[in-house]
């Protein structure tokens, strides 16, 4: 069986109680707290590196999904965490069988509210931000194709920014979108990309469509941190097989990776469209919408 | 009395007719036309010399506001046209009296179709896109502020998007945004500001909240152009009164000039919000919106 070195682990979460005080409104840095003590308990050495690495991390955490307002032990919620390395994968899923920390039936903190896990799935069937996967698998899916698509869309589902030039950039620049992706790809790939993808990207990759907004979240630190939410589309002004194989690679592997700063802290969740929507046209027609905002 | 060199004319027509044939979604080529028409009848000089002139252009107009997806003659409709220059300006104001091509009364063409004008405004208690200042008097408003604010937020009404390194940028960008308004400013104005407030706006403006999505439209040549509608947010992120006082005046000469490419054409219509809105925080929390998104 080949090696799953791209993971990416849902739980399903039940609230064990009602909670008696007011919730955080992002739950990135509990969860952070959280993967790293799950991975402690399995693999101690691990967690310390983690804990102390510099530079890209080889895991993502989610924001607390489904929690609205309010927690009710009737309604669960979800958390999900990814990992971008064999040694990382293979701790969360230690971690999440029979008598590990994250294992169905087992209990839980997050930001000091107790929860039970009631599911940890793998499976896209079974939940769409589930998945297994590895970077072979990534590429070899789309290094065959004939002809990648000219057109590829993302959804920024958390919000998403980087950092450029010391300033927050909150707009998905394709060199930043594609640098960033690469900049993971590179640093736990068993095979490396040209460092010429975020050329390709800065000089030959348009946006052809968005729909997106700003929302901002506290960092662990305290810092308000911008990004923005929602979907852009990427289309090769200058088409290049080659090139436009390794970007739908990399948009692939952003499902894993998260999309530019502080995924490990909950930002940058994002995903590939499918490609029979990614193909529709270039935004609506201007007509309707114009005469709405201007007047 | 003052000579207003920068004028927003808002034109309130009715269909003389219902037309009985498709309508276009986009109005701007046929507004232009008729902007051309209209200075050609009461200065054929000058409507010759905006005809053939390179570079930017003193006026702009709008798409046709409130025209939904079908015009009959019992429904208001309206079209704005900007000046940018007083002889452009006066040449409008002539059209629009008594007796002009554009005065109350008049019959006139958009796109083949008969309208009549109904009323010709420019004072914006009369309609929010109606207006006329100049350019000393928008300046000397900013420039005796004790501290403009550190925020601003612009409204882009119609689609707005620039050329950059030969490629459409639909996201504006600080420098993209300030360096048009900067590049129209000095084309038109008494009084030039200097070349940097394009680098201040590079280095020190960020963008702290959007809420942005695409939009196309056709130009008179049949290409397609992609600009974005929404609201932007831009914040000092270094502080100086000198060049926030000129980024300020240039945000309210958008509502004249446009911003970003093809205004000639109906694109980069926009305004500047309210000062008391544009200081309320960046963006919703990120809370609430994450989780419907991810999920």
């Amino acid at each position: 069986m080949p090696v799953s070195d791209l993971i990416s682990l849902v739980l399903v979460l039940r609230p064990a109680e009602a909670p008696g005080r007011a919730l955080p409104l992002w739950w990135g840095a509990a969860a952070h707290a959280l993967f790293l003590s799950a991975v402690r308990q399995v693999n101690p050495e691990l967690a310390s590196r983690l804990h102390d690495e510099q530079g890209p991390r080889p895991f993502t955490v989610s924001n607390l999904l489904g929690a609205a307002r309010e927690l009710t032990p009737s309604r669960q919620v979800a958390l999900r965490f990814t990992a971008l390395q064999a040694e990382v994968a293979s701790a969360l899923l230690e971690a999440s069988s029979a008598g590990g920390p994250l294992a169905p039936g087992a209990r839980l903190e997050l930001d000091y509210l107790p929860f039970v896990v009631e599911r940890a799935l793998l499976a896209p069937a079974e939940h769409p931000w589930a998945g297994e996967s590895s970077y072979r698998q990534l590429m070899s899916a789309r290094l065959v194709q004939t002809a990648p698509p000219r057109r590829l869309r993302l959804r920024l589902a958390s919000p998403t920014g980087f950092r450029s030039a010391e300033k927050q950039q909150p707009f998905p620049l394709p060199e930043l979108v594609f640098g960033s992706l690469l900049e993971r790809w590179n640093s736990f790939s068993p095979m490396a990309f040209p460092a010429d993808v975020r050329r390709f990207a800065a000089e030959c990759l348009g946006v052809s469509a968005f729909n997106l907004r700003t929302r901002s979240a506290r960092l662990k630190e305290g810092g308000l941190r911008i990004g923005c939410v929602g979907e852009v589309t990427f289309t090769a002004l200058n088409y290049d097989r080659y090139w436009m194989s390794l970007v739908h690679t990399l948009a692939a592997f952003a499902f894993f990776s998260g999309v530019g700063a502080s995924t490990p802290l909950g930002f940058g969740q994002a995903s590939l469209a499918p490609e029979e929507q990614a193909g529709s046209g270039p935004g609506r027609p201007a007509g309707e919408g114009q005469e709405q905002e201007q007047e």
